[in-house]
């Protein structure tokens, strides 16, 4: 992780699992960033706890109010992230969040799979719009003419679940809703790739692992969240555009 | 078009464009369809009105109103099949009907993003529930255990701009929306040929080539609909839950 120094991170989803983790080993980091804004539905409520707690003793932890399923929700939060940040652009725009339903294909609907869309899918590309002129800045105060994650990045998290040539764990799941979001949202990673190259921008779609279910192979959530920041620390631009695994492999798409 | 053989076809979006062309074809057969079922919005409507000529000339040819997005419209066209057919199944379901919206990333929307998965994702998919127990009847009515079109299968309509490696037109037309919905929609196709196999049903993504815009390559609707369904009459269990274009190419996901 020496690569990886960052001024100012957003995590969305970050008060459980893989964003929480994520918040904590930033925090550990011999440099931790000096913004860390830890975005999820309602940071005051009994769910968010934890988050609370590692705020009230790090005051580089800023906890934001986000739905991203929500256009204002996300507006909001991007003004109070600015006024934090003054004059200074956000580095790294993490789109954590993310929500699952496992059914069989019989039984998905019009509804479990709007929702599921709206979240992992139409969140991630509202809030790369929405913060887009923050993650400019930052590109723009940071030297050097390549790409990276200490200059300014969107990293998806998204899910092997979501490659289609990799049809991994079918049998046990078929979550269609959620497999259809998350290769929508590699198809997003990769517009955002392309619209955003010429801002300085870096775009990957990464998957952590399996870590919030108990199918496939353990990987804790502190083995994905260190995996997924070494890999971080290496991107530059030859990955952008890529869809890769907590420990950097390529995942087909 | 020798071996492409069928008793009963649905084709969705069948009032212009490709649809109506699907249902021009199937009528110039050598032995066409007993039943052409053309589903579209409003059948009665002003932007139908070729499709009401074709049906008043030829008595296979069903018209259903039919709106895609609309659980109640589908299971009330379902109905009105299954009545048609009596007691026998339903070959080929060819879900046509799609929307594009042509915006940059910028200036997508979650009302647009939506929009479009509903009508291009979600719509083949309850279209699909729907219609299921008509295209097992008609894959249990069928000899040999190998899967065909003229046995039973789903073809979804999807598009090359669905192919996240082979990344086509981005610089003319970024459609985030579309290029989304049509990659979970080849999700969507993998998802159902796994589940709908041990049924006997055939599924695919079919790209028609470039037709109804102005880029790319000119291929016409005709050259276009001809291209699929030869490539239709060629399909096996081999190439069940494949992306493949109006001539039979595999097309990278």
């Amino acid at each position: 992780m020496a690569g990886l120094s960052v001024h100012s991170v957003l995590v969305t989803g970050a008060n459980r699992g893989i964003g929480l983790g994520l918040v904590q080993h930033f925090l550990r980091m011999p440099k931790p960033p000096q913004w860390i804004f830890a975005g999820c539905r309602d940071p005051k409520g009994q769910r968010a706890q934890e988050l609370q707690n590692l705020a009230s003793k790090h005051p580089n932890i800023i906890n934001i109010p986000l739905e991203v399923s929500d256009p204002a929700s996300i507006k909001a939060a991007a003004a109070k992230v600015g006024e934090h940040l003054g004059g200074s652009g956000l580095n790294l725009l993490i789109n954590n969040a993310g929500i699952a339903k496992l059914k069989s294909l019989d039984m998905e609907t019009l509804e479990d799979m709007s929702e599921v869309y709206t979240t992992n899918t139409i969140g991630p590309l509202l809030m790369a719009q929405a913060f887009l002129p923050l993650l400019k800045k930052a590109a723009q105060g940071s030297p050097g003419s390549g790409l990276s994650c200490s200059k300014a990045a969107i990293i998806n998290i998204s899910s092997i679940a979501g490659s289609i040539s990799s049809f991994f764990g079918w049998d046990m799941v078929q979550a269609t809703s959620y497999r259809c979001s998350k290769a929508a949202l590699n198809m997003l990673s990769k517009c955002q790739s392309l619209a955003y190259k010429e801002h300085g921008i870096l775009c990957v779609a990464l998957h952590p692992g399996w870590v919030q279910t108990d199918l496939g192979p353990p990987t804790t959530v502190d083995d994905s969240v260190q995996g997924m920041l070494k890999v971080l620390s290496t991107l530059s631009e030859k990955e952008t555009g890529t869809f890769l695994d907590w420990e950097g492999n390529v995942i087909p798409w």
